[in-house]
């Protein structure tokens, strides 16, 4: 006997909205036995599409359902079946280590809802770290080598596993359009500021000039234009004029971890939808 | 010709959970002709319930809708249409006035989605304020009147409008079970405090000798146990030790004016449904 | 006998640091018999400037006062002494009344530490509230009217009181670095963003489009540089993807009211000293 | 050459408010040399006592320093130098591992202020953990044991090491009057809710069943009053009537390490003053 928790899947739906949708679709889980657990659905009135994203309880053909529900909706739709089992992923860092730190702890804890398959990064520093927690660690120097081919030796290396993201953790190197392409969608970065910020080196030194009274964090997946990608989540801590450039740059430190975890916690759970340059988060 | 607006309901339905209910449920939308234009289910694991909120364009015959829905539903199913004019409510105050203000400033704006057809108060001190607004002040004194009778002349005056729910914004009195009866599930009150909460007089002196960092609001429907109805909202603000006990009783008023105006929204835009003693947010 | 409220002063100073100031400071007001209620200090180690900010009780003679600190002081000092009278401001608006509203109430309810003397707007249409709580409004309209002819009648209006403050409550015009000038350090603006912000107009719309998750104000003083003066306060509301341009919007409105409000809070108690492009808090 | 840092020193003084004494004290620091960095001072109206906190820059004799504020404060003083070295810490836990995992993670990024010299726990579940960060970890367990003889030798163990301050980082054992005493004011608990809060077992079960919004902890001083000491740091977060009980307590770990975090980070920058059961904090 199989107990329930095996039998629960993930779907979701996007396509030009019509009437008769969810009746539809439901009549799809229906005829397959399935029971719906939740259900959320978004109608975008600018675009007139419509979104839904299912969870399902009962034992599921993936491929024959995919078919059946493709069969009852527009032929633009988008059908995507997700297992609930951990997101495999892989974390790029650089020197940093509060977001791959806090990540590793989460990981170790049973509570990240992934499993890190590997970290990767241009420097030695964060090895020890990744060791302690029995993970595999790559360091991927840059040094003395052209961007495309630094970027291709990562590409090798994350090859090796079957991952489902790419978590940006602190990863201080720009990824050029084509490392982007070859993981489309399934590269979340977090960003030290909101967007949008303030622009070029230093964005600490800057918000401390600019006396700002809050600072954030944004995560979000990543596209060719950087730092621009659809937005998962924002967080943010109040700050104040006792507080140098060094003080807020820490309490950036704590507001990237908070937003990154929660969006980590949004996206392995298969609740965020991509369109354009914005998410659609069913929570 | 009629404007979209005009055809815009939010249904409820909560019933026992079984397979293909959605998929009922939106067949009779589809075949009435409605467009769902935002879909929130959410099946509550521990009763094994069922619980969804539609809107649907189009136009609607209402009993003719319910009657449909209750056939294809298990027999114990709650059904409602709530169509999406502004709620009529009536206010009841008594001396205070930044709950009462705020809901008049957003009555005047256009921002309350709700109708305000009266102010009750056992006190005059309001009558002013409410005048200014150009709605109705009823002053109801309290004094060498027994509970039931004061009661009684708030009911005959509520009476007079047709109500859908009664704000209790900073309403001083106890009220009794006939009261909370004739109003069943259509009060919603703030609360000076997190729920559990300082029990007693003063809680704000008590916040402040516990030395308390953050003070809280709660907005709740009232039921017969007093402050311990089905929470619709809760809101927080910092506090530090050199606020007075009179400080944290002025942020106290910030954050009660900030949750009541939380809840109110969701109340009034129907997103909210009371299962026992808890709430059901579709936001 | 005079009760003790009266004789509360707050001083203010500023000079570069150096050792001994608090001892000297402290000093001159020991000699005048003046007790010390609470008092902050900052050393900005940037500048290495020393700021200093005290409340003290007892009798005063506030230009004696500030003769003595200025002996003891580096010749470079700025002294302020400000009684805790409430503050004399007029209220600039436009069309939108959430933030004048807010502010109105408050007033009347004694919550803001200040006196509203005017209202100016140059429209008619919030002159009705303005009315219902019995205060001065003053419509200058700008059509047909070149800017700076505009800004004399405001200036002119606004010379007949004598004002501690000019507060913008969404006024929808660009004040020249005349208006700045003549109000320097008293004029007090929300803005509809954080800062950096979204250039340019509707600033939701941009806001929605990003897809952002957070909304922000911030109320700050107003310099020559449009919008870029010191900060005093930001807020934040958290928005999702079901949020229309209008529905951040309206979300904006109620965090401008929540960020005016707290720096109205702050600067009112003179507890904002501005230096440079930053505002220290003495909170 | 000695550099600056090593010369900063906080100085922390309460006595019986009266006339002068912030002159009195800084005189005593502009003989001894000392510049004064940052400086709060709170009155508390209510008790009628003067609380200080200063940062001074110089070279000190820390106990002649002592000695001559003491000649110019009243008897009843309490004067306290705290050198700005990292405390010295012992972590106690049980089985949990978010909190100790979040201070071992940022001790080891040097973001702590503290030397963590070893982790006590009843059971071995930790050891892993601590060890991969090499730390001295202590398992004593409880087991066949009384709680007088169990808490004689964790004090053994913990006075091998000279602690300023013991941390309960979900230490899930009831400590006695004794061992409170035997680090009077130095013990920092981390409890998971607000206070007041639902007694009893299983918290997160009830505040699932009562349906709360928002989930809070508190970090705070252990006192003989179980979970009833002077509360250093609160935080929040908002949950919903998705979360089950379980998804409650995953959000109260978030709120719990947010919460110790920041309340560490006042106490070991000697920021907090622990007045009756009050905390000041000069921030």
């Amino acid at each position: 006997m199989v107990s329930k928790p095996m039998h629960r899947n993930v779907i979701l739906v996007g396509c030009k909205d019509e009437k008769g949708l969810v009746h539809r679709i439901t009549g799809v889980l229906f005829e397959a036995g399935l029971n719906i657990v939740r259900n959320g659905e978004f109608v975008d009135g600018e675009s007139n599409r419509f979104y839904m994203r299912t969870d399902v309880e009962g034992a599921v053909d993936s491929a024959g359902l995919c078919r059946a529900l493709a069969e009852v909706l527009p032929a633009d739709a988008w059908i995507e079946m997700r297992s609930p089992r951990p997101k495999k992923i892989a974390v790029l860092a650089t020197k940093e280590y509060h977001c791959l730190g806090d990540l590793l702890l989460r990981h170790a804890n049973g509570d990240l809802n992934a499993q890190i398959c590997a970290v990767l990064s241009n420097h030695e520093v964060l090895g020890d770290l990744v060791r302690t927690f029995d993970l595999p660690f790559h360091c991927i120097s840059h040094v003395d080598m052209a961007r495309d081919e630094h970027e291709r030796l990562l590409i090798e290396q994350l090859g090796e596993y079957e991952l489902d993201y790419v978590v940006l953790a602190k990863y201080m190197r720009i990824l050029s359009p084509d490392f982007v392409r070859a993981f489309a969608h399934r590269i979340i970065n977090i960003h030290h500021s909101f967007l949008p910020a303030f622009i070029g080196a230093n964005p600490y030194r800057q918000a401390f000039e600019r006396g700002v009274k809050i600072i954030g964090a944004t995560a979000h997946f990543v596209t060719d234009d950087l730092d621009e990608g659809p937005i998962v989540a924002q967080s943010v801590l109040p700050v104040d004029h006792r507080q140098t450039a060094r003080d807020m740059a820490r309490a950036g430190r704590e507001v990237e971890k908070i937003a990154l975890a929660r969006a980590l916690d949004l996206v392995f759970a298969d609740r965020v939808v991509v369109v354009g340059n914005r998410t659609i988060i069913f929570d």
